[in-house]
């Protein structure tokens, strides 16, 4: 087929042949040997070889499961079969490793799709010497999700992603300062790092105040969970970044009441101030508080995250769907306790199916040791039990507890929001021009829906009042009136 | 508010209100008895009282699980509650039950979605007495399935929708016939009935040549089944139009040979001759024939059609998905076996999801006693167990089994089209101007992709060759033009 395709394009053009590493489907498919037994044949019938491993699953997993430069034994030696270069990728994220890759001649492209969706000007940075101004993919799989659930895809590190046309967002650049010249941001955690970072980038003066001694927020702290430590980047490129601009202050342990915002003197008050695991099981399958025992151990994963750890036997109830439930597990089968996983859902960490790692996530918790139990509910704690109910025909049973994990909701940590909007009379004297909530302490999702929110807010400050409705630019128009078909982004790294 | 919105709109236009009979989310929501109360209290407040059941799956249930009229008794008194007019829905498809609805003063309207895509001139068949030619809805909720997949909507007993303004085709007028004049119908099942069906109406003289003793092909086989009588109506609608057309012959009992087609002259031979299940496992989880040991009994769906229907501890491997594998287990539950269900799926019937049945088909089979063992696959089948993987480890266990049923994929029943291929060049001779394959002969699929494919196949023979890309015609163009909103269509009944 190949040899058909290059008698008909002749020299006009370059012919490039995707191979699967190592694939099977079922019985069929072949391994790594055989596809090298395969290039060796064909040593130069391609211009390029294009390398990937099998599956999505296998050639795009997410930080918490594929190293960076998984693909490397699997490609190693390769290169030799052929006079024709070989593109390979396999999550490379570092200049580091990318050189490696080039110079040690195991490869002489480096594909990678998602740390160019976390930062399009990568080549150009490297090209440069700007290592430090690289956002680093962390590897979360969020811009998979847009795919896999028919919506707009998102990415954690690079809020202008899939916004660059509709909205006019450009990656690097920010637009204009507008009136005002200096904003408060409360709150240190994705959402209220990105905005400083681009309001700074406008020229905006810039105070950050942080409750904590550490900033980062959410991502500080879940970057210390197993597998999550790539979340760390989220922090550490934005804290670089600030750090090197003289119109940005970082204010940590300064927790503020509303009094203390009015007194400042700031003209915008932006409220970045996160979200906090519910302790009392409202989610999906309570929309009311659950039935909890008075003396039952109930944690939440703000808990565990601030190093108060249960042991024994421990239910987690996860009824978030996402990771935090399944990560959970993990670090608390380090810790020495012997875990049942009860959630309502059919899979565990059932959203993860979006980001290509649900089935590892499986298989992982099974191996350490973890009860898996699916399709199945709480409806009440007891001091050294949960009544479990199936969700499919009511029947209840028991499950031992010492404690309960409760990956329930999440809610907004928006008391000084509201505060503030009390006095809103108050505000003009104060030399207030606005007060915005957002990310997490507007409504708790992903961390990519936190940057974006806090890189939405800077883009639109000062700019005329958008209601949450704004519409996108819209390409269909633009497409039928050229004829053209529809752009697509396809992952595939 | 709804005070409000008289005093906004005064009497320019009517305001409905819709209310559900019975409804709880977890904790929360309310009962019928105070639904009652509150139209009481509230009796004269909206124009017309719309009253429907709670969720989507409660409101509008499969004929599998819920009977026409299934809201009658959360519906019954309501109307003496308030003077104003009520619209009530619950699967209404036939007129006798419509009517009854009216004249026990139950309601005021006749709601219904479903059974207007089925058949959209069903007010004008009532109102001219033309109850015959009614096209039933089956209640199989396929038409559900496009809104929850994001893909196109099809309806088994009307191939015209979606197809109205896209392609042009009319739910009553076919287009004007072509050049040639007869056509041959291999198979009566969906596909060759309503190939038939929509021929005949063109002008084409039509025969229609069946296998099997009884005319339908799988619509009339499954219809025998628990819970899926009214698959029956795809049959009998058909029948009877064909029964009053001078134009169409049907030959039961004809199986034939491509010598015979040859030798009767038709000009256009249409190949509808359906699909068999499987025996050897090839769907999902085998992509080449499974081992199974010499002596196992294997069932197919075929076989249980059949009457041959095995009893002991007989294991279903479902790795079908849809309705088939947990429709045999209640017959064979009925039988007197004892049953496994098995399915690499995390769901009993999985993509029913997709027709609102999947929780009522898990709990039906749990009530009969199914052993429901989710998340693995069948890795071997011996003489007297099974033995069964699971999905995420690997790991193995074993299954007594005195039978498997085994449900996967289908293989179309295309050898008389191979044959008849095969002798192109004698064609001509034989006055044979074309040979199609369509339906589950050509790719085994729902029964509505069946009528779709029969349909489409009438429309278009003798028209220029369109190859099975054929575009659709893209509204996208004509809405941008206009700048107007999409059209969506709601089904919620």
């Amino acid at each position: 087929m190949i040899a058909d395709i290059r008698d008909a394009v002749g020299d006009t053009m370059g012919i490039t042949l995707r191979v699967s590493l190592d694939e099977t489907i079922g019985e069929l498919g072949f391994s790594n040997a055989e596809l090298r037994d395969f290039i060796e044949m064909n040593r130069n019938l391609p211009d390029l070889w294009d390398l990937a491993h099998g599956t999505w699953e296998d050639c795009s997993g997410p930080s918490r499961f594929k190293e960076e430069a998984a693909q490397e034994l699997l490609v190693r030696g390769i290169r030799e079969l052929s006079d024709r270069p070989m593109v390979g990728v396999g999550r490379f994220t570092s200049p580091d490793v990318m050189v490696r890759m080039i110079k040690s001649g195991t490869l002489d492209f480096i594909g990678c799709a998602r740390p160019s969706i976390a930062d399009p000007f990568l080549p150009k940075k490297v090209e440069e010497g700007r290592i430090e101004d690289i956002r680093e993919c962390i590897g979360c799989n969020i811009c998979i999700t847009g795919d896999m659930t028919m919506s707009i895809s998102r990415c954690t590190q690079n809020p202008t992603f899939m916004e660059e046309w509709r909205k006019g967002w450009h990656p690097e650049r920010m637009n204009a300062k507008g009136d005002s010249d200096t904003v408060l941001v409360v709150g240190s955690g994705p959402a209220g790092l990105e905005a400083a970072w681009a309001l700074c980038r406008r020229g905006y003066d810039v105070a950050i105040a942080e409750a904590r001694t550490e900033i980062g927020g959410r991502v500080a702290r879940e970057s210390r969970l197993p597998g999550l430590s790539a979340w760390g980047r989220v922090k550490d490129y934005r804290e670089y970044q600030l750090r090197q601009r003289p119109n940005v202050e970082i204010y940590l342990d300064s927790r503020l009441t509303a009094d203390e915002v009015m007194a400042f003197g700031f003209q915008n008050i932006a409220i970045a101030t996160g979200a906090t695991w519910r302790r009392d099981g409202v989610a999906r399958q309570h929309v009311v508080p659950m039935t909890i025992a008075e003396g039952a151990a109930v944690y939440t994963p703000d808990d565990l995250m601030d190093g108060n750890i249960p042991g024994g036997n421990v239910v987690i109830f996860d009824d978030d769907h996402y990771y935090m439930g399944g990560v959970l597990a993990e670090l608390l089968v380090q810790k020495g306790a012997k875990v049942t996983l009860i959630t309502p859902s059919a899979y565990v960490s059932d959203w993860t199916r979006n980001t290509l790692e649900q089935g590892t996530i499986h298989a992982r918790l099974d191996a350490l040791g973890v009860n898996i139990v699916l399709n199945r509910g709480v409806t009440e704690i007891a001091v050294d039990h949960v009544v479990s109910n199936c969700v499919y025909t009511g029947r209840t049973c028991q499950y031992p507890a010492d404690a309960v994990v409760m990956v329930a909701s999440r809610s907004g940590n928006d008391q000084l929001y509201r505060d503030l909007i009390l006095r809103q009379d108050e505000w003009t004297d104060a030399g207030i021009r606005s007060v915005k909530v957002f990310g997490d302490a507007e409504a708790a999702g992903p961390i990519a829906w936190a940057t974006y929110a806090g890189h939405r807010y800077a883009r639109e400050l000062d700019g005329e009042p958008r209601g949450d409705a704004l519409p996108f630019r819209r390409e269909i128009t633009e497409l039928a009136a050229e004829h053209t078909p529809s752009p697509e982004l396809c992952l595939h790294d």
